[in-house]
């Protein structure tokens, strides 16, 4: 589903977020209420049943701003660079603080609200996880710019390189939203925090292995009708390149199907993909699009970034010229190839680019958060133990002492 | 099972390639039958009982020797450069030719014999399917070199690298050996050949994503058991490099994953692995163990290629002085290092290395062939009119003429 | 000098071009009036000191829309498709045509043009080289949109993330510009026109070597910057991707430098760079910084896509609610960060972008170029001969018939 | 001259290790004389004259075998760990300690020993550099294995690969060696080991951009052979493949002019090559080779790994069988490809693999010990300043306090 949706959009369609949280979620209600007798998987199931009868997209927000790095949430210099709980009567919660690089946020209705990393006791009030309708009050949202995001505001449709669809980033202000008992699914639960934010990173560094897979059909199609345009399509070189890029773009599908295969089924009921391989497929997503973003800027050639503007194309003196000049191959408009190359730049240099590269190396953990799971996931311990026996080393005590 | 196999024996194990073979001839054979109305089926099936039953090993022989790889089997100046039917009568068939690069062929029982590519009208004679026992008569073996390969002569257990477990690879000279009716499986029907080839590279390119992993698994383990051994394994950089092992492996192992699950079930019942994975496979497989292998040589560092041989720490004099001069961290012994690091030596510049580095570059086909399949596979033109879509340029037949 | 330039500007500086086309025009007029004995050299020599003592910027242009690239300049539909002589008279030319691409051509005094190709006898109205002044009657620019060229025009000095410089590309149409003799450097010589190609391309190919080393010191200053501000800075695997990141970009130096030693003295006094060098080291720039720029957006983290806009920023509501959530390290201002996100942004995915990423790909000329110079410069025959000695069958004739 | 050596022998020539020795301790004897009044400098241009008018071969010594490596020689379980001064007399010093790693040790006339680290008081008797010849009483060498060494044994002229030349390493032990002080040229004066390693590893890792250079050029010349005997060389997916191999290699090259052509004259009249330059060169080399050596091997097809013993091919029944069988290009024969396929095997997966490809990664330092260097050299602090200014952060005294 994901790469279908990211071939239909060619940028990020902000749905998997949500859905990765409700993965994680019922896994981690469910155990919740199984250890300490709440009854936060029934919430969470209603809410659930809401959000599908009414066809929500909810966005799952966990990054909060994290200040100084190296200190606890409520060892911050101000409490509020975690969001946390500050204050609660007979009907709900107040939240206070911010989440930052929610993709897709002024899309959606509602706003999942989780921790963003393991707490320990004195930041108890930093343990909530909740629901928020997106336009609750004391909600503030700020939009984050993008390369070329003015070009969406100029009115034209070539340009502007996808003129459909697009994606965009916010941050969310929280000044003290009030959150109803009925939506809250976690609340001081310390233990359950960090639980639930390596089972959402997993399916969400998971997710990745989909859309990015979606877009990267997008812009090898694209790739090889320009190749066709410039006439350049049989070239051995080419061919080779398109090669390349199809190749890349496949490893992480592959990655992002064994990753789901592999899954297991949790107590709840709801399957949670393999964690090692969720890992696996973020890494390699770190890469690959940016060199197929580097093949396709190759093939497309140097054009794509010395082309005038839409408005010079239409212009009545210049318009002409430039049809004169930049005609290529006779089967095709100069419009067609102009297109093609916006779209390319769009998701190789422009607001596309956002989500295909900088997403791809940071959404859902840096890469050197995926080197850390991978590290404690490895089996480091049993593959040294199986090599040492290939070696002839285990059946040699003096070789290890205390092995 | 591939990937535990190679942890197992840190080499080929030289059992995929049988098991590859019955799958593409089950599947072949039966479509033979359904539009020939032939028994080869049947047959196959009988021979698998057998093999069974007996637990036999089988090599699955197509490797030609090819001459002028312009020039069809029957343009070759010699007509056996390609393996041929040369005689028949009532009992059977006899069979002329060589087959090459056939990895543990003396470590089998059978032989099962498959053309090596597609065949035209005048190539008919070239179109044969068949077993013959390994021990048949006719048959000549001449073994191949590899590196390092007279240590397994040497009489000990530490250079050799790996005392247990190797690989070898054989060349098969078949004069005019006898094949009875009863193992013939395809016999003169050109339009199966270039099927059953492509449904065997696939199955055997996919095979590539399970055992190279198992021996990968081997490499980490005693690239992280030497990095002990020398003290250095909580360095920075150390533990990065195993991470980046890992991730190489895990893709290999991912790729290998979703090509099994992607499979579908043919008419016969076996199911066939899904061709476009297993060619991203393969191809991943001919980069990622020399990454692989090269990390490993980095953090196993320079004692690995200057390490005196094992009759010399055995030596009465020789010995205490590389004793006292070679001594790592006091908790192992000399010799545990000593093992380890020829262990390693063995994989990724040894006789495993044939196994682990070459063929996973040439076996079952040269990265080259895995480019042409995936180009054939990877649907270019649907991609291509999708990115025409996503850029508005579909509404607009002036720019596609035919589209 | 031109890594200086790179560091002062951090972007495309827009001098090597014309520089380029001195070294070549020098050396190739001067081998025509040997040959021919014309007086285009003499005239270089004046229009140099010319541009020497005026101190003028001058914009070296070659490339042509080139139409059908299957088609040679006279053959094309069109035959304005490479820029020709379309008149002359007494007193000069008239040229009309257009040279696309050109970098920093609004900046410039003078236009130099060059033909584009090397050219056969029915092409000599294409062989022409000369100089203009950049307001010429009958020169039209226009201008190449860039990825986030609109920030320039917004007022503010941190969004656009490079406030001082920048680059641009224009397209400059002749409509039958005239040309004085005394400013003509080749008129219809075609046996020099494709040596004034490869002479010009080889040297701008090494000055790539320089700019973009200095554009990538830069961006390596502001990872280290940006990287204290956020307090990664002593992270072990911060401070070895900082180490990669100088690690290419000096590798690029060392081959710009390189290449500019191997230099020999042409005959008419000028330098020219070693050609093979020249191409290995642009094959480089269309690499390198693809992987600079990942390294630095995985350094830089991902605020620098989700950020707010300077505007907001400045907002009497929203600014004090960014300062509160956006506060890093207290050492520095959030503006610290911001300024120097929007300029490692400007480097990776914005109008620096152009200059940084795609133009080291194809300018002066795209890979396949260089793989193609380096094919014909690579002395393979005389490797071979070399590697059939060192394997013993040089001394057999039956070897190598007839070589 | 280096690269032309490795031209003509295929492998580590062995005489780059003096020669770096000589620049470093010319550079550093005279520093020391300058400084402390010693004589140092005119007993080593005394030595050295010697060594030229006896065309000596000269062995530099440094690697200690170090022990645990978190403590100081001194510190060490075992004081022998690292070499050093155990007497002295009036005619001279005596030597005990043990260098490994020793390439061409045995090939030498003569050897050159120095520390191997910078040393502190209480390691005094470790800074010692002195000459003794290769033969003087109590010099033990231990011979190194390397992959297929047994080869040079078995008599042959093919299956060795490089019949004519071949690299070894060993380990040298000094038991008291005496060495009169005529050819001692550091003695307890530790704060000049340290100096003494940096400049000698930085001319020994310059020197790789040249030796392994001239390696790289017969790989590429025994592929393009291979790629003829076999027919595919007009291929464009092998073309492509040698360009790369040729791209990667005068990279290497260029990188090692760059460092040499950046060279400044010490006092002592001697010229230092670049540092940094010497450093980004080496950890090239710690890459390249490797992938050219992939590409070879892809180039040159699994017969490199297949194919059976020189013996086999002299045998009178199988011999004509293979010829029958492996017969490739007629213009060609067998032995022809079988010769060059045994070099390849020979550089890629044997006993030249050690100095092509896992000396390339530890010779002269593994590659951390380059990346560390480079972070010294890289003026990080020069290049982050100039990305504050780019970034309009210097005027701003609030954004840095106390810079």
């Amino acid at each position: 589903m994901q790469r279908l949706l990211g071939q239909c959009t060619a940028c990020c369609f902000q749905r998997c977020v949500g859905m990765d949280s409700f993965n994680a979620l019922d896994v981690i209600t469910y155990q919740m209420d199984l250890d300490l007798g709440t009854e936060y998987n029934q919430r969470f199931r209603k809410y659930l049943a809401h959000v599908q009868e009414e066809n929500l997209v909810v966005d799952g927000a966990m990054t909060d701003p994290k200040g100084d790095r190296r200190l606890s949430p409520s060892q911050q210099a101000d409490p509020d660079l975690y969001l946390r709980i500050v204050d609660e009567n007979e009907d709900g919660l107040f939240i206070r603080g911010a989440k930052l690089h929610q993709t897709g946020a002024l899309s959606a209705h509602e706003i999942l609200v989780m921790p963003t990393r393991s707490l320990r006791e004195e930041d108890r009030d930093y343990a909530v996880a909740c629901a928020v309708p997106a336009d609750a009050e004391g909600i503030v949202y700020v939009y984050g710019r993008q390369a070329s995001d003015t070009r969406k505001l100029e009115g034209g449709k070539i340009d502007v390189g996808n003129y459909q669809f697009g994606g965009h980033e916010a941050m969310i202000i929280f000044q003290d939203v009030f959150v109803p008992w009925e939506w809250v699914f976690m609340c001081r639960e310390i233990h359950y925090a960090g639980g639930l934010v390596e089972l959402f990173a997993a399916h969400h560094r998971a997710s990745y292995g989909g859309c990015k897979v979606g877009v990267g059909d997008v812009l090898i199609g694209a790739v090889q009708a320009v190749a066709k345009a410039q006439g350049t399509e049989k070239a051995s070189h080419i061919k080779d390149k398109i090669v390349e890029m199809v190749h890349l773009n496949e490893t992480l599908f592959a990655c992002g199907l064994a990753t789901s295969y592999e899954g297991v089924r949790a107590q709840s009921g709801t399957y949670m993909i393999d964690y090692l391989l969720a890992n696996i497929t973020k890494l390699n997503v770190t890469r690959f699009p940016y060199e197929i973003a580097r093949i396709a800027q190759d093939i497309a050639g140097g054009l794509m970034v010395t082309m005038p503007s839409e408005q010079d194309f239409n212009h009545p003196e210049v318009g002409p010229l430039l049809e004169k000049y930049l005609v290529g191959s006779e089967d095709f408009t100069t419009e067609h190839r102009q297109r093609l190359l916006r779209l390319i730049e769009n998701i190789t240099l422009g607001a596309g680019g956002v989500g295909y590269l900088v997403e791809s190396l940071h959404g859902a953990g840096s890469p050197m958060a995926q080197r850390i799971m991978i590290t404690r996931l490895a089996e480091l311990d049993a593959k040294e133990e199986n090599a040492l026996k290939i070696a002839g080393l285990l059946e040699e005590p003096s070789a290890q002492a205390g092995d």
